[in-house]
């Protein structure tokens, strides 16, 4: 078998990460767990030349700049730039196109936290020698805890060593499913990690959702590529109707498999997650910038320029971004994306 | 009897307000509830010509320039500036000297919030007709709340229609004594509000702290006047304690008398307290500036420019002032005062 092909997909907008994540920078591109940023986490984990070859990532105009300045020079790789954003199973489509059937891709999204790239590795290399027996392969990542903000996997019967069928693709539960699923162990999260052959998702994308299929085909067909840019031609693109990986491929085709990945993932989802993926002190608090905590307990505090005193909080995270000051619950965390400062940016 | 002069003591630093309240721009001088500042409002309810006298103030070099600025233009008074700080009892011996020994003063600190300023009046005139009977006479303040953060003042045998003497001044309480005050109904709040004539309250201060009262008698010898200023003399203010009336007069004289108060008032001595004297919404949510809540009760938000957004937050006060980002629970408000921000401030 060749090398994987990594294929990073670079699109959404990060707005519960909202005021540091903005329309004009958004979360793949800021280092929020490290120095990296999340996009250049995800590169490097995809990095080593004897296991993956150069990536290729597929994300928007508004975007094109952070993603080459952040892919930096001298790097191989191709970045596919759609015309417009039409969820997964268009953006893989497009990366499945400009390789060959045969090519193992391992589809990631660029705006997760993963604390052990080891394990990342090592499940990818799983996942690759499956896909290379014609499996659609989803990453199940180990549940840790009853999340109800994931999608669930459920495995069906073993596939050789470590593999299964998937059962079934599970929405977000509702907390007393979550527990149950932890309970019964025979679920795993769904992070949106997926490896099978270009030819593979091809043809079960024109068997699911010809349509789709066929404007992605022709999109590519007229496309243009510049240099280490490749432009699918808009107006094909434009008839496609978005549509998950997800809805559109795994939960229809037969061949779809899971495999174990137990790698202190996070999709970083919200500032209560972010925090929970950073390193914590003994109170549990995370301070960034000019910040004195005083009685303070899991609380996080970032700050870009002015000062943050915070007396007395638990549990409370505290963002200041130019001209916003975020404070909120870490429960409330979820409903960030819907503050009017977070829900009416203008898209750049 | 005369009308009542009014001496309005203009110190402090208010530190438990930062950062609203700092060193260049203190507590007094800030419009913290309604839009006058409360030494506006000091002024303005000890202002009816029909009852008082122009007032006196007696601040310090740093204050002046927001002492005169607030008083305003064609106003009567006199501001006596001293030169160093040296708490109250030397403060009110200032402004006896330069009345009469005849005159009633009415001693207000510039820095407290009264809800019922008709009530402030008629305990004002209710003090100052037994003042013209020589006593000296503190503003028993109705206690509505087992207070940690007040003294005390326990009434002894009743004066007249509505005066008590005063049986004893009482150090903050620990909670479980405040409860007991407040349910014996004995006990007021002292509010640092007197009245007393000139003469008999220099007399008194001769007689208890006659070192104190010397050096002041001599400043004010040898100080000078400069239009609506009065200047005391230096060298001699500077050999003075500090001293606080309370300790130094009122808790020493066989004179001393309370009248009961009822007026809403509050100290604003800290962020909490500013809070619960403010007009809040039907959540108990003040919002100042630029303000988005969602899920909060009983949330203080004020911000002198960038939005702030909270989400799930309870008794939670949240301060934006230029550099300056504070964030505390209620309960946490008492311990703003040793932040290094509020505690490292250069007076200016």
């Amino acid at each position: 078998m060749g090398r994987i092909h990594p294929v990073i997909l670079c699109g959404g907008s990060g707005t519960r990460l909202w005021p540091r994540s903005r329309a004009s920078m958004p979360k793949p591109f800021l280092p929020l767990v490290g120095h990296e940023t999340l996009f250049e986490q995800a590169l490097s984990r995809a990095a080593d030349p004897m296991v993956f070859a150069p990536p290729m990532v597929v994300t928007g105009a508004a975007h094109l700049a952070h993603v080459e300045a952040q892919l930096g020079t001298g790097r191989d790789g191709l970045v596919v730039v759609e015309p417009a954003a039409k969820n997964t199973a268009a953006a893989i489509a497009l990366a499945a196109h400009l390789l060959a059937a045969d090519d193992v891709m391992l589809v990631c999204p660029s705006d997760h936290h993963i604390g052990d790239p080891a394990a990342f590795v090592a499940a990818a290399r799983a996942a690759a020698a499956l896909a290379g027996e014609g499996w659609l392969v989803a990453f199940g990542i180990t549940a840790t805890a009853p999340e109800t903000g994931y999608g669930y996997i459920r495995r069906g019967e073993a596939i050789g060593d470590s593999g299964h069928r998937i059962a079934a693709f599970v929405e977000k539960p509702d907390l007393a499913r979550a527990e149950q699923f932890l309970a019964d162990g025979g679920y795993a999260w769904n992070g949106g990690i997926f490896a099978f052959r270009a030819g593979d998702y091809l043809r079960e994308l024109a068997s699911h959702r010809p349509a789709l299929a066929e404007a992605v085909r022709e999109a590519v067909a007229h496309g243009r590529r510049e240099g280490t840019r490749f432009h699918p031609e808009a107006a094909a693109f434009a008839r496609i109707e978005g549509e998950s990986v997800d809805y559109a491929v795994m939960e229809n085709t037969r061949s779809a498999a899971v495999v174990p990945a137990s790698m202190a993932w996070s999709d970083i989802g919200n500032w209560q997650a972010l925090h929970e993926a950073r390193d914590r002190d003994a109170q549990g608090n995370v301070a960034i910038g000019r910040v004195e905590l005083v009685d303070c307990r899991n609380v996080l505090v970032e700050s870009d320029g002015p000062r943050v005193s915070a007396v007395g909080l638990s549990d409370v995270i505290i963002v200041v971004d130019g001209d916003e000051v975020l404070v909120t619950t870490a429960a409330g965390a979820q409903l960030v994306g819907k503050l009017s400062g977070a829900a009416n940016q203008t898209a750049s």
